[in-house]
């Protein structure tokens, strides 16, 4: 009989299962979490205390920046050093769990697909951000926010959207009971009134009128669940400039709100800095050590995860809300100046760590102890399995898809809890292009930059996508910035990688791909 | 009459030590600090209360790693991310004050005795370490210890020296009251010993032989002020793999008898750790997540500062002890995976950032205010400076010779203080390659890794040393890898960057470069 590798690998994979994860819930498929019964009790008990305390289900709050880089906050290495100190971030990490290994996809909009959804672009079917009235949305997806809505919590999404603007794929039909926010990219609003980058648009009455002309949102917009947009203000640089203070002053209302209302919340903030074009909010301007726009923006958005968690423990909700910061992908190198800061190779749309290892900060007072690192993996797809459980309603997951994320609610919670995910599968467009198991990952395709300008920088100008002649191995431990191969050493490795890539094709093979949503029509 | 921008630069370079620097002391030339009166006055005062209140001045403990990266601590955004948990050196950080721009120069020797003289190499003529019986030391240099044993300190190294085996050269012939460690670096000793890196010694005892009878120092030593060496075990790979554990028994010790003693104490506890070859202690093996031998160095490394700090709490001596802890350079990124991380650019032995740019965290419990972080300027010659300044003998820096450090007391001292260095000058063995202000610097010559198996890791494998055809100017906030050149855009900086170069230069003519001191003679 002839060896067969793939039977081979799925037999591996099919013992690896079978060792030492539980099997699937027989109403869902999601992706097999790892086990850990000690700390899934010690976090069942403490949630059950909690609910006996307060009466109901707790609170999520997610902090989305747009752009912000692993390395920008202070905690993580950037800060002071980086010329924009985050003392309210540091002292969020400080007071909880700090991740060293949370994941994005390469870009804005699939990640947010990701996080609403559990589910990786591949199944979601945005591979890439829409841009000037695309199509694509989370039309025939199922929100975290619909599940919640259903399980009686009060669900909002303040800020950036970005995840397609037909009516029916607007926030207020996707899950979300009240929304305010835009429904692009702060750059489509801006990038042809600004006269320094765009002076062919801006001295041109004609093209300006031909964009504005053009069927997208431009104006803040707020809804209702299931109601009509209402049109606010056009966004123009000035409106640009201020629109994150207009959604922190949202949510602290809104906060303010939830602290009478018998219903718990999950509310995302989704921030519109530090994306590019950075245009300092008023106060802001030179605010920053780094005196650049981009690190007047981080100043800023830390100035409001301080007004935010000052909010919730002013309204008394601190205690009973799970408080999630995190970023949509790692800086946007092309834009330098206007660009973060990350330790790691590569940056926004590549896979490489740059790219898609963002900041991954939990709070909850008393509930997560303070003072804690981890370096556990945690795909921000397992927000949506995480808040179903924390809602009581894991039973809610819906049973006709593949659900890419895991309950990390025990690796959140216990004392010391370890990441229940087992490993983290990377994309680039619809190519399966690395995956990461412990501290070692191992690329197919990469993401070489070119003869740009900025080269250098490591970001997408003039990249191409190259597939590797062999699986490229690195220990992100030994070489975090993924400098040295060591494939022909560490060949031990092939099957474990190679099984966990089986493995996830299984599922596809199962649950075909979703066809790409973002299309010019 | 011809431009002349020598002139001009030196008329510029007057214009601003007229307006923001005081005179250098009338006794000696210094490196001229910046005046900040209001925190040279909370320093003061500061500094008088302990000094009624424990009858003495200040003990004065540095704690000097050895290629330990910028990134490797947690604080400084490895520790869990890189495998290798330092929570003791984080709880220093955090209870003190943690400075991210704190300068080493590129290798071990010329750092060591640039701490020790407040010179940097070009003054104090070790350009690059000495190596199996090289001569090289501090001979005809005047280092804190000695000054500070004038001054009534009871001074002490415990360690690794590498400043020269004569017995002029000795540490307790330069300055130090006692002695306990070894004179080379760690891989003399052991090198050749190691059946996998060097085969072809271990196999031939013709090898073997000669190497043992090159006239260098195997062992372990001690020595007494102005005593003869006294030779202990010699250094072999168990001995050294638990050598750490002897110098923490040792200043462990130290500390015990300073508790009981009138004198303070000056006190420079040199690890041997975490420079290649690293073999784990006992009980290390294995013992950080990541494994490998450095990253359970690190983990060592990191005890014994816990320890070491558990030592002066427990014998008292914490409220009046000045704590320092640093690297003398970047990780050694030939030697993967024996090497640290750094988010910067190059490592060991260039002027890149990732070769010079070090940990440096200062405790000083009810003294140093807890949680600042800085991103002011520290070279490790300021210690020299800080350390007589602390002592009270600030007239004690000898005139007949020009120092590069700045006192940097009220920097350390005042609840907020600024830092009083204006740059940071990098040399390149005699090569004034590279000057830092503010968050700018300039390369005059840089170094380059050529065509080695591990070229991507940017250390010195094949590297040259390569003349700017202009200079290249960095952001540092905005491009902390010193990855997007802007000197085109910012020519505003030239005078300002030449102007400091132009100043230090001047001071080399009034008093010419030492010859280089390291020779195989």
């Amino acid at each position: 009989m002839m060896w067969r590798p793939t039977t081979f690998l799925a037999a591996l994979a099919a013992a690896i299962l079978s060792v030492s994860w539980s099997a699937p819930p027989a109403t869902a498929e999601t992706e097999p979490a790892l086990q850990h019964p000690d700390q899934q009790a010690q976090a069942r008990a403490k949630l059950e205390a909690l609910e006996t305390k307060f009466g109901k289900t707790p609170n999520i709050l997610i902090m989305l920046v747009d752009d912000l880089g692993w390395g920008d906050p202070g905690i993580y290495g950037g800060g002071v050093m980086s010329g924009a100190p985050t003392p309210n971030i540091d002292s969020l990490a400080e007071g909880g769990l700090m991740l060293t290994s949370a994941y994005a996809q390469p870009t804005c909009s699939p990640t947010r697909a990701t996080l609403m959804t559990g589910r990786l672009p591949i199944r979601h079917g945005i591979y890439r951000p829409p841009m000037y009235s695309e199509k694509g949305g989370l039309v025939g997806e199922i929100t975290a926010a619909e599940l919640l809505h259903k399980a009686g919590y009060h669900t909002a999404l303040v800020g950036k959207w970005h995840l397609g603007e037909s009516e029916a794929q607007q926030p207020q039909n996707v899950g979300y009971d009240e929304y305010f926010g835009f429904l692009g990219v702060c750059d489509i609003y801006t990038e042809w009134r600004d006269p320094y980058f765009n002076p062919e648009v801006v001295y041109s009455p004609e093209r300006t009128a031909m964009i504005k002309a053009a069927p997208y949102s431009k104006h803040l917009v707020k809804a209702k669940r299931g109601g009509k947009l209402e049109q606010l203000e056009e966004i123009t640089i000035p409106v640009l400039a201020n629109v994150d203070q207009q959604f922190a002053d949202y949510t602290v209302e809104f906060l303010q709100r939830m602290a009478k209302d018998k219903q718990p919340f999950y509310l995302i903030h989704a921030f519109s800095k530090v994306h590019f074009d950075n245009y300092p909010a008023k106060g802001y301007h030179g605010k920053s050590p780094g005196k650049y726009p981009y690190k007047d923006g981080v100043v800023e958005v830390d100035d409001i995860v301080g007004r935010i968690v000052k909010a919730l423990h002013d309204n008394g909700l601190a205690e009973n809300t799970l408080v999630f910061f995190t970023s949509d992908n790692g800086p946007e190198e092309d834009m330098y100046p206007d660009t973060g800061y990350t330790p790691f190779r590569g940056g926004k749309g590549s896979t490489w760590e740059g790219g898609v290892r963002v900041p991954g900060i939990f709070s909850w007072p008393g509930v997560i102890k303070a003072g804690r690192e981890s370096d556990g993996l945690f795909d921000l797809a397992d927000m949506f399995n995480t808040s179903l459980a924390l809602a009581g309603v894991r039973d809610a997951i819906p049973a006709d898809r593949y659900i890419d994320g895991v309950d990390q609610t025990s690796f959140l919670l216990a004392g010391d809890g370890i990441s229940n995910r087992r490993s983290i599968f990377y994309y680039l467009n619809d190519k399966l292009a690395a995956v990461r198991w412990n501290e070692y990952k191992a690329h197919r395709y990469i993401v070489e930059v070119g003869n740009g300008q900025y080269e250098a920088m490591g970001s997408m100008q003039n990249a191409t996508i190259q597939q590797a002649a062999k699986s490229i191995f690195y220990n992100l431990y030994v070489d975090p910035k993924e400098r040295q191969a060591v494939t022909i050493r560490k060949l031990w490795l092939a099957p474990i990688l190679q099984g966990e890539m089986a493995r996830h094709k299984a599922t596809l093979m199962r649950y075909p791909p979703k066809k790409p949503q973002v299309t010019l029509e």
